[in-house]
């Protein structure tokens, strides 16, 4: 069976995280709301993260389904009629993007992330998705206690109200040392050249 | 989305190791051979759990797909010709059935293993699968640490040498307090209803 | 040589997060300004939490010592003339406390903490000390995803500022489904009574 | 506070596993007795570690004290006329050493030895203490899955028995992929030399 990790050589990563989601939770049509408009954002991104050779990695809630079926949670989340397809199907995974179930909200919890950074030799995050507030902030916080150099463009990321989303943001950068450039700004031929610093 | 973890009430599970394996690493022609006469056993074994309302849960090698699909693995094991197939297709893993994906050895590191357990309550592993010196070896260390109470027949579990399977079923007995009781003398429903000692 | 965790019969521990600290970075000047007032605070919340029975553990960095001897950096915040002389000297660690030392900001990454807390059956943590907006923060995102009810006191802890202070209170209790009822006012024959939920 | 980890310029460490020990548990007499002979051996490799700029790491059972405080456990140990006396004090820690407690048997477990490793840049571990067929392979187990490179030098560790210690050692060659190389003719500035692989 062959490996699927090999040919990396970018050091920077894409993390879309919770993107694929169902939105079946209290408050989720506020974030859900707030979510829309960043989906095309996200998308943009991830579309030229790939053309500039970063590994794009989906990191995204198990829904408590504990199958490893990834697939069986965006059937779900892309049901017609279902109010998150119109989010979820503008950023369906494609067949070279990993995907990482995470069982609670940081990214790195019980999940193998950190392994799968080290197999593609990833020392610099970029965070995308939902919450601000919640998923990407407990992940920022432990990418920063792992040592990774973490940026969160403020328009790739939502959460319940904007206030939220602000104050995530800047915390983020107060705390966990982000970069909040956003993402039209970002260079991304400069971070996936860096060298590795971890 | 339904939670699938809700109704369990057993305090014992039955970890499947690395049975959905493709046998295309060094020496797996002699690990295939001594786990084929393993396969049926653990098969009943599964059997007699399910009936006795012990959850089931498949912990297996991710074989560097990192991509949380389960069912990608089990194709590949599955292929028409492949030497793998009469062993696996004995052991295919049902609706009900958990399934962890790990990327290393122990089937604790770097998987949502743990959370899982404690979601289900479960406080005593039942361990089989291949191989009886490595991965299932590795894993009896990581559940010891935590706490569980191990079981570990030796007919449903198997190595490239008679000689390294009964040393490791020796060293789990002797360090992790592993009960080696052959699986026909299990007694599934005292195991299913002793009190969570966790 | 007498196991020293055997007695506890609390479901509640009282966290001194950092409080054994140098105020020797940036910006650490404001953060001892608005911690001054603090100490009594947690002096006098530790000083209920023993005579009630709750379990104190002293969660703090390492401060890149990698000794394992906690006494060494609470001999070096005590030295005379050291502007966090003050501060420590209010809140020295007695012989019952547990001493938990930290390489990074969160109490539970890369440390014993976790194991502790099982063995001493706590499924209930109150968190104090410094810095509200770090170190306690992150050490509340851990507690939340091992499902421990948390209760962070806002008179107990203290950031740079006021504002960052506030909004990592109303964080965690958004977030993290902290209880930020004022020290004053825990009852902590209550929390300590409990039964284990986890 | 000054950091204590910035000089190193080895990417091998030596470990010593549970020598600061009490010799007070089941059959830890027999333990005893073939340990006694290895701690010279194990003095003299700490003696070339040291004088090749190898750091050297106590990684050490915590024995229930929950207090982050390796010299009472070393006094302990120490204690006149105790069984232990004669073994631990061919091994004391000094200044320059570094010490991780740990709380169960693998180094690894709830410990901040990988991040301890990491900041002095360590790829190749040295294991050495006792008991082989516990402690040493727990650790080897988790160092493996790190992907350290792995060195157990079978005249620097011992187990209850001959045949358990050889067991282990064969165990770690095959499982874990060690080199086991007596100490005698380990090339220390060689494995100090490696560039970091990891």
């Amino acid at each position: 069976m062959p490996n699927r990790t090999t040919q990396n050589e970018s050091s920077a990563a894409l993390l879309l995280i919770d993107v694929i989601n169902h939105f079946e939770y209290p408050d989720s049509d506020k974030l859900l709301t707030e979510a829309l408009p960043v989906a095309p954002r996200i998308a943009e991104l991830k579309r030229r993260a790939r053309a500039t050779g970063l590994p794009v990695i989906y990191v995204n809630d198990n829904f408590g389904q504990w199958r490893s079926d990834a697939s069986k949670v965006l059937a779900y989340c892309l049901r017609p009629d279902a109010p998150s397809t119109c989010f979820v199907e503008q950023l369906r995974p494609e067949n070279e993007d990993y995907f990482v179930l995470k069982p609670m909200h940081s990214g790195f919890y019980q999940t193998p992330l950190d392994l799968l950074l080290k197999h593609l030799g990833v020392t610099t995050l970029i965070l995308s998705g939902i919450a601000t507030n919640s998923c990407i902030q407990y992940t920022a916080h432990d990418a920063k206690m792992r040592n990774f150099q973490i940026f969160v463009p403020p328009d790739c990321s939502a959460a319940r109200t904007r206030e939220e989303h602000e104050q995530a943001i800047r915390h983020m950068q107060s705390m966990a040392s982000a970069d909040i450039t956003p993402s039209p700004d970002l260079r991304l031929e400069t971070l996936a050249g860096e060298p590795n610093q971890q």
